[in-house]
This record gives structure tokens, C-alpha cells and sequence, in this order.
């Protein structure tokens, strides 16, 4: 069985602290919206599925906090919860979708007043974890076909359970070929600087017995060179109208590889993942973390003392690049742009 | 100046322990042929050039060591200790290149006698360090041209004074380029597993005051698509006849990223990095290293317990991706193969 990647437990959110794995299974116990920002900002939890509800239960926990009785000064004070949330990571369109799903809870039953609105939100925040679990296998189930028996998959960071309420998106592909037999082997890119691969997916797939092998995020191309990779399967971050895809920082030379190579590069994504007020890539912006995450390892240098260092956490790969766009409600392929309208129309984010 | 990676001291060999770069200048002293076939199989000592003086100074060490007075059982006892030395590392052309120049003193001296031959060995090696740092220095000039005032420059693991007998080759036309004042930055990106870019580059420049700026590996896509890089240049591990190129792995996936990006992409390397019998990159053996360089650090593991691991420390990029090699002997563009005859016919390996 996938892990529990975050929970609701007695008016508290409790969270898998990715950054501990695989070392070490502890949780985090978040009591107030803040405690949540801070686990999303420090990547206790990550993965934009994930993140989208973990805004949405930091939402709820902010709700419940609230003194006052009248509905406009306590959406006022959750607007401004909202507001430190939303900016907590900015790539991740999920996080702005779960929030506003959730300011969308309080408008429609503002005459509720505020105890009923702050139950309903608590109710909403875990139907989102339980819908994101359902749209995960959905997706699997339209991937399917994608896998043949005996591929190896190349995977990059971590799109899998622990990105998502479970099961995962291109991991959820992954687990599906897997139940269904294929003998399916999957490479897993370490994914520097927080490697991502290496403890989150690694340890994802080898709990369940899915055979995995992990590499540094540059040997991927000499692995294509040899023949060794049948196809690629990565989550996403944001996706534009066009079908650019932000994600983890590398997944644009993998497409570039997979391209040069002639394999398929698949993107498998909920539509609370596309962004339609991004008509393309470009407008995604793409969050610069600290220069420690790419000097330092378990708190010691890599590099020289005081070295420069830049480190964008995501980059887009341009819809040229990718094969087809796995979604809950079927695989888009290219031209993207009309497609991905239509599937996106009612429930997209 | 840049740092003395190797040097002959009293009979003994004095190498730069480059595994504890950054943090330490420690140094190993070897005081026989095994000893520095050790130091070459652990990566004390690393890079194409300096493996080849290493193995130059470790046939000579092992000489001092062999008691036999007669020519021909000395020369048999020597050409074991070649053998052990060759198979220390198999990607490095030059390690070979420098054992066949060794062993052609004995044989075009043997007359002289077995004491006389030990000291010309001697002499050879520190003829083959001194040359080294000569031949970085008219690669530097050579390629001068290549490099333009304000020039980003990525490099990949670390073709520097630490790769050779000092200058470098890559970075020798890095040096050159910031000894004419061109206003250069460096993009040197981390090289995973060991770090050598990360480690070693980054340590090199930086104590010459020369711009540099670290990157994980998976992050130069970006890069390059946002246009923040001019070009790459890399060294060699390898050079087949028809201008593939052997390199530290990752290399093949710069260089096809530089073409899809139209960012030039260079080989510094000197005609004893030259294989001429091989035809192509096919038939030059990549090292595949332990599983532990990937999946520990500094002893602890990044993954979990027991992963698999592929570890390839090379690969080959064709030469359809590489803009021009820059030699000792000037700049050879494609076609390569006709030119690289030419300039490889008397001095190559």
C-alpha cells in the first residue's frame, strides 16, 4: 500500500516529513494554517498535487482558528490566511487551485454563518484529498495502454504518492502497469539538488516490491544512448494552455533527451495541475531556492566556503517536447492547445 | 597559480589528494608502483593528462624498485607492473599512451643498462609532467579565440591544473581567456556522483579569483534556454578517430543541449587523449564504477538501503555534437576525421 502522505487527525494536519525520508518515517503535526505554510515552504511536504491539499487543510485549520462570528471579518482574516499560504511556493498552480476551491466553499454558503462554513471547509479540504486519490488512479487507468510489458520507465523526481494524497500521477501510471503485471522496470533519476529521486521515489517504489533502479540525474542520456529506456513518465507543476510543463528542474533536458533519442515523453498531470490564464510557459513563474540546497548536503559544504550558486527549483519544457499529457479524463496529445480546452473547460484550474 | 596536482620528490610521488578538495589540501606520498596505481583507481588522482603522468611516475617508481640487474628480466618484471597500472583505469586513453612512451625509453636504451635505464624513466616522467603543463598552455592559446569578452562559459567536472600537470585544458582556455582580461563567468556544473566540478573546478577558480558559479547538473537546460550561457567547453577522457569524444558522464547530454540551443560546444584535449585505433567512440570501454559512489556520500546514504544502482563514470558523445576540439596543435573542426590524421599522425597516441 502507498504511503500516507498528509492525514487529517482530530482538527490536525499530519504530515510525512519528506525531508526525513528515507532515513526515518516521522510526522509532522501542524495545529495552526502557519504551521502548514511552513511545512509547504520548507518542503516537509512537497509535490504540487500534495501541496494543493495541503493548502486546502491549512485553509481549514486557519478556518477553525478564527474568533470571530460574523462571516465578513472571519473571511477577511481567512483571505489573509489564503493570501500567506498562496505565496508559501509559487510554481505549483495546485496550491492557487485548492484556495480557491476553498474561498469558493465560503462564498456559496456565506448565509450558513460561520460555524457551518468553517465544518464545510474541513469537509472540503478532505474531499480534496480523497477526490486527488481517485483522479491518481483515473489517471493510471488512462495511461495504461501507454506501458507495454517489459519497459523500462524513466522517471524524474518524485510524482508518486508522496507527491500527491496517494498513488501518485506519473507514479499512479507506473503502479498501474505494475498491478497489471507488465514486469516493468523503472529507472529513477536522483533528482539534485534535493534528491527527490533518490530518497522519495526509491523508496516509494522499492516499499512495494517495483523494481527500481536509481541513477545521477546526468546519466540519463547515456542510458537512452544505449537503448536502455523505452520511455519517459514525469509529474508536472503547472501546464500552460499551449501544454508547456513546468516541473522539477531537469525534466526539460530529459524531454530534449528523450526527443534526440525517439522515445516518448509522457506528462501525467490532474487538471487541477493546467493553468488557463497561462497561454504559455513563459508566464509560469519559476521559484529560485536557496543557494544551501545545492552547496550543502546534511549540512556540510560540497563546495567551496561562500561559492555562487544559482538554483531554480522547476523549469518549463515547451509542448514540442512532450508526447502526450496524461490527465484523469484522458491523454491529450499534440496540438494541445484545443484539446486541452475542451477537457479543461468545466473542471480545469 | 594554479595548484601542483602531481610532482616527483625524492624518489617518491607526491600527489594532491583530490578526494579531500575543498576541504583539506592533503597530500599522498607514494613510494611505489602500487601505491599509485591505487591512487589512480580511488581517484586521489583523476583526469586524463594526470592519470597518464601518474602512470608515467609510477613506471618509474616501480623501476627504482626492481632489483634485477639484467635488461631483460628487469623489463619483465616492468612490463607487469605496466599491466597492473594500465588496468586501473580503462576509459583514460592517456594512462596507456604514457605506459607505451615509458616502456619505448627502455626498449630504445636497453643497451645502456638496467641503471641507466631507471634514471632516463625518471627523466621521461618529469619530461611528460613538464610537457603536460606546456601543451595546457599552448591549448589555452589555440583556443583563445573561441572565447569572447563578457562569455559565459559552462564546464562539466573538472578539466583543470587539477586533471593535468597544471594549466588545464578546458580550464586552460578558461585561463587564458581571464589572463587577457575577457571579463568571463564560469557555469561549472556539480558533476555527480564524485562532485568534481562541485569540488574541484569551483575550488580552482576560486582561488584565482576567476568568476565561477555552481549548478547541479540537471539546471544547464534551463540555463541555456534562458540564454545565459555562450558556450561549453569539456575536456576528453578519449578521442576516437573519428572526433567522438569520451568524457565524464553527462558530457553527451550537454553537448546535445548546447546543439538544440545553437550554444557551440568544445573539446580541449591534447593529441595524447587521441586513440587512433579506435574508429569510433563504439570501441572505447566506459568505465562502470561502484554503486556506493552514487548511492552514499561521505558514507551515509542518500537512498535506501540496498538500491540499485548504475553507475557509468562516461559516455561518448558523437562527433555530430561537438563544434570543434581544441588541440596543442590548433582548432579541428568538423569533418574531423580527415584533419585529426593529419595533426595526430606523428605526436598522437
Amino acid at each position: 500500500m502507498f504511503p500516507k502522505t498528509i492525514a487529517w487527525k482530530d482538527n490536525r494536519v499530519v504530515i510525512l516529513d519528506q525531508r526525513r525520508l528515507p532515513d526515518e518515517e516521522v510526522y509532522v503535526e501542524c495545529q495552526s494554517a502557519s504551521a502548514v505554510t511552513e511545512a509547504i515552504k520548507t518542503m516537509a511536504i512537497r509535490g504540487a498535487p500534495a501541496i494543493g491539499i495541503a493548502a486546502a487543510m491549512g485553509i481549514a485549520l486557519g478556518a477553525l482558528g478564527i474568533g470571530k462570528k460574523n462571516f465578513t471579518p472571519f473571511y477577511q482574516e481567512l483571505s489573509s490566511i489564503c493570501k500567506t499560504l498562496k505565496a508559501a511556493r509559487p510554481t505549483a498552480i495546485n496550491l492557487r487551485w485548492a484556495l480557491e476551491r476553498m474561498k469558493g466553499v465560503c462564498e456559496a454558503n456565506k448565509e450558513k454563518g460561520v460555524e457551518a462554513v468553517k465544518g464545510l471547509l474541513v469537509n472540503e479540504a478532505l474531499a480534496i484529498l480523497a477526490e486527488d486519490i481517485e483522479t491518481n488512479k483515473r489517471i493510471g487507468e488512462q495511461g495504461k495502454d501507454l506501458i507495454h510489458a517489459n519497459d523500462t520507465i524513466l522517471t524524474h523526481c518524485n510524482a508518486g504518492a508522496l507527491a500527491t494524497g496517494g498513488y501518485g500521477t506519473a507514479l499512479g501510471v507506473i503502479r498501474r502497469a505494475w498491478e497489471d503485471r507488465k514486469g516493468i522496470t523503472v529507472i529513477a533519476t536522483e533528482t539534485r539538488p534535493l534528491l527527490q529521486g533518490a530518497r522519495l521515489t526509491a523508496w516509494e517504489l522499492t516499499r512495494e516490491g517495483i523494481p527500481v533502479t536509481l541513477i545521477a540525474d546526468n546519466m540519463a542520456g547515456y542510458l537512452m544512448q544505449q537503448g536502455e529506456i523505452n520511455l519517459c513518465i514525469v509529474g508536472a507543476d503547472r501546464i500552460a494552455s499551449n501544454g508547456d510543463v513546468a516541473n522539477k528542474i531537469g525534466t526539460y533536458t530529459l524531454a530534449i533527451l528523450a526527443k534526440e533519442h525517439g522515445i516518448p515523453f509522457y506528462v501525467a498531470a490532474p487538471l487541477s495541475t493546467f493553468d488557463r490564464g497561462a497561454k504559455t510557459g513563459a508566464e509560469i513563474p519559476i521559484e529560485e531556492r536557496e543557494a544551501s540546497e545545492v552547496s550543502t548536503l546534511w549540512g556540510r559544504c560540497l563546495a567551496p566556503q561562500g561559492i555562487k550558486v544559482r538554483n531554480p527549483a522547476f523549469d518549463v519544457t515547451p509542448h514540442r517536447y512532450v508526447s502526450a499529457i496524461i490527465t484523469e479524463k484522458g491523454i491529450v496529445k499534440p496540438p494541445f492547445e484545443k484539446r486541452l480546452k475542451q477537457i479543461t473547460g468545466k473542471d480545469g484550474g
